[in-house]
C-alpha cells in the first residue's frame, strides 16, 4: 500500500480544513495511513510530518509494519505521549489548532489530552475526514477485498453441507468459522448470523442453540477478514418444500436486490439505490417488512461509509465498495435477505460475490 | 439476576455522587443493570426510576430480556431519545445534573446530547461508577464464571491434541474455537493466542500462519463467553525436549504465579499481588522480562477492574474475580505465561481454573 501517498493526500485535506494537524486515534484510520495494526497507537499528522506514538508492547511490530513515518515508542499512553510531544514542539511548528476524531475519541480521552495541552493548542472536533478518504478504494484494496470475498463465499458451500433439520444454528456457524480459520482467514468480520425458521425474521439473529426446523428459511450472513479487509455476504436457503408465499417472498427480495445493484453507478445517490430496492418490495406489498437500510461500505471495517439508506445524499463514486442487502422480515413467520458486495465502476458496478442467488432448497 | 436490586443499590451511588441521574451507554453496563443484550441502547437511571431506550430492531428482544424497568422503543438513536425524554420531564423530576460515562461516550455523542439538552440539564463526566459496582461479583455471577471457566479449560485438551511440529498456529486456534462453538460457547472472549517458538516471546502473539517449530514453547491463551460471562486462561507447553534453561524459565513463572495466587485475599492491595510475582522472577534474574501487569478483573467483559499492577492501590474484596498471569518473554528466544482465574474469598482465594500447571512436553 502507498502509505506515503495517502499521508501526502491527507495533509492537503488538513490544509483545506484549516487544521494544523489531526490526532488519529481510531485504529483502522491509523492502519490506513501508516500500516500499523497494533491496538495501542496515536498518529499525529501535521502539514509537514507524520508521527506514530505507541508503547513498548508494540515496539518490534511497529518497526516492522511502519516505514512511511517516524515511530516513537514510549512508556506512557500513546495519546498522552502525542500530546506532550506536540506541546513541546508547538512553537517550532507554529501549531495552534489540533483536530481530534470526535466520533472515536472518548470524553475522558479528550479531557486527558486537554489537560496536557492546556490552552497552548486548541482542540477541534473534526468531521469524519479519514472515513471520507477511505470510502473510495484503491485497486490494491479492491484486490484484497476480492480475495476476502472469494474466501468468504467458499464458506457458503460449507454452510450448505451443515444445514439440515435438527442441526443447531451454532453448529452451522461452527463449521463456517472452522473452515474460515483453516483457509487462512484472520477472523470473522462480525458475529455469524444463522437464523432459521421464525428466527429468520430477526435481522440480527446471530447463531443460537436453536435447532433448524423441518420447514422454513435459513438466513446465513457471515464474513471473514483477510489481510485486514472484510467480506460480507448473505444467502437465504429454504429447508423443506417452500410454500408459494415463501417462493414469492424470496423472489421479491431477489428482484429488489437486483434492482438496487442495477442502480449502482458513479453519480447515483445512495438514496436512489435504496429506493430501487424499496420500490420492488413495495410493489409486492412487502415494503413495511424491509426494516433496515439497503447497504453500507466495507473495507478495513465491516461497516464503513457510505450508508445506502433513505435520506442520504452521498453520490456514489468509482472505487467505492458497498453491500447491497435488502431483506424482508415477517414477525413470527420468517425472513429473507440476499447480500452481495459490489464495486462502483465507470458506468455501473462489478458484483464481487460470485455465489448464485437462485433459491436453494435443502 | 436481581436487576431490581442492582438498580436500587446503584441509585444510592448516584445520590452519594450528587447526581440526579446517570445516562448509561456502555453495553456491558446496560446489561448489568437491566439484562438487555442489544447493541443499541441507552439506560437512564434516575433517583426514582430506570428507563431503557432502544430502537425498533430490538423491540422484541428488549421486551423479552428486560423486566426490571420500562422500555421505550423509538425511531431515533437511543442517546437522542433519552436526551429528549429527559428534557421533556426535567421539571417534573427536578432534574439538573446528568452524569455521563466519560470513559465510553465519544466526544461526538456528548455534543449530540448537549445539543438536545442545551442549558436545561448539565452534564458531568463521572468516574467509572458502574465498573466499580461490577468489580465484586454476586454468587450467581460466580457460578456463570465457573461454568465459562470449566468449558474454557476443557478446550486445553483440544489444543494439546492439535499442537505438533509443523502444524500452523491458526490450525490449533481453529480446533479450539470449533470445539468451543460445538460445546455451546457464544463466542471467544478475545482473539485466541497461539504463539510458538520465538513468537512465544510476543505477549500478544495471536495465532498466525506460522508453523510450530520442532523445539520450543507454545503459549496458548484463550477464553470463551458463556451466558454473557468470559473465561480467560493461559497454559504454556513445550514441543520437543526442553533445555535446562527452558525448564528453569517455566518453573520460575510457575512459582511466580503461585506466589501471586497465595497473596490474594480480602484487604491485600493489588500492587502487593503484583509484587509477589515480580519478586520471584526478580530473584531468578528474570524480572526485566516480565513486561506486563499480573492480572485483571473478568466478568461480562474480558478486561475489567481491578488491574493487578504496580502502583495500583485498590484493595481486593471478597467476590472479586481476577486473572493471575505472570509471564517471561525473552526476545527472539521464547516466552512462558501461566494464567488462572481466581475468586477472592474470605481468608484467601479459590482458583477456578482446574487445569494442571505441570510442564507438558509434546
Amino acid at each position: 500500500m502507498d502509505y506515503e501517498g495517502r499521508q501526502t493526500k491527507f495533509q492537503s485535506v488538513l490544509v483545506r480544513n484549516r487544521l494544523d494537524g489531526l490526532l488519529v486515534t481510531h485504529p483502522p484510520n491509523i492502519r490506513y495511513l501508516c500500516g500499523f495494526t497494533g491496538s495501542a497507537g496515536a498518529l499525529l499528522v501535521t502539514a509537514r510530518k507524520t508521527l506514530l506514538f505507541t508503547d513498548g508492547r508494540y515496539k518490534e511490530q511497529a518497526r516492522a509494519e511502519v516505514t512511511a513515518c517516524c515511530v516513537l515508542v514510549g512508556r506512557k499512553s500513546p495519546l498522552i505521549a502525542a500530546g506532550q510531544w506536540l506541546k513541546a514542539n508547538r512553537r517550532k511548528l507554529g501549531f495552534e489548532l489540533l483536530g481530534i476524531e470526535g466520533q472515536h475519541l472518548t470524553v475522558a480521552e479528550r479531557s486527558q489530552l486537554s489537560n496536557v495541552l492546556r490552552s497552548d493548542v486548541g482542540l477541534r472536533e473534526t468531521p469524519v475526514l479519514l472515513e471520507q478518504a477511505r470510502m473510495v478504494k484503491e485497486e490494491e484494496e479492491i484486490s484484497r477485498l476480492r480475495a476476502a470475498v472469494d474466501l468468504g463465499s467458499s464458506l457458503f458451500e460449507v454452510a450448505l453441507k451443515a444445514i439440515r433439520p435438527g442441526a443447531k444454528e451454532a453448529e452451522v456457524a461452527a463449521e463456517i468459522e472452522y473452515a474460515a480459520r483453516r483457509a487462512g482467514a484472520e477472523g470473522m468480520s462480525f458475529e455469524t448470523i444463522i437464523a432459521s425458521g421464525a428466527r429468520s425474521a430477526l435481522p440480527h439473529g446471530r447463531a443460537s442453540t436453536a435447532e433448524i426446523p423441518v420447514n422454513g428459511f435459513v438466513v446465513c450472513d457471515f464474513g471473514i477478514i483477510l489481510a485486514g479487509y472484510c467480506s460480507d455476504m448473505t444467502r437465504t436457503v429454504h429447508v423443506g418444500k417452500p410454500s408459494d408465499d415463501a417462493r414469492k417472498m424470496y423472489e421479491a427480495v431477489r428482484e429488489a436486490q437486483q434492482a438496487a445493484v442495477d442502480r449502482v453507478r458513479p453519480g447515483a445517490r445512495v438514496s436512489q439505490v435504496d429506493r430501487a430496492a424499496r420500490q420492488v418490495l413495495g410493489s409486492r406489498g412487502l415494503g413495511r417488512y424491509f426494516t433496515h437500510s439497503t447497504g453500507h461500505g466495507v473495507g478495513l471495517e465491516i461497516h464503513e461509509a457510505p450508508r445506502i439508506a433513505a435520506g442520504q445524499a452521498e453520490p456514489l463514486r468509482a472505487g467505492m465498495v458497498v453491500t447491497i442487502e435488502p431483506g424482508v422480515y415477517i414477525p413470527h413467520v420468517g425472513g429473507v435477505r440476499i447480500e452481495d458486495m459490489v464495486v462502483v465502476r465507470e458506468g455501473g458496478c462489478e458484483v464481487l460475490t460470485p455465489t448464485s442467488k437462485e433459491l436453494i432448497v435443502i
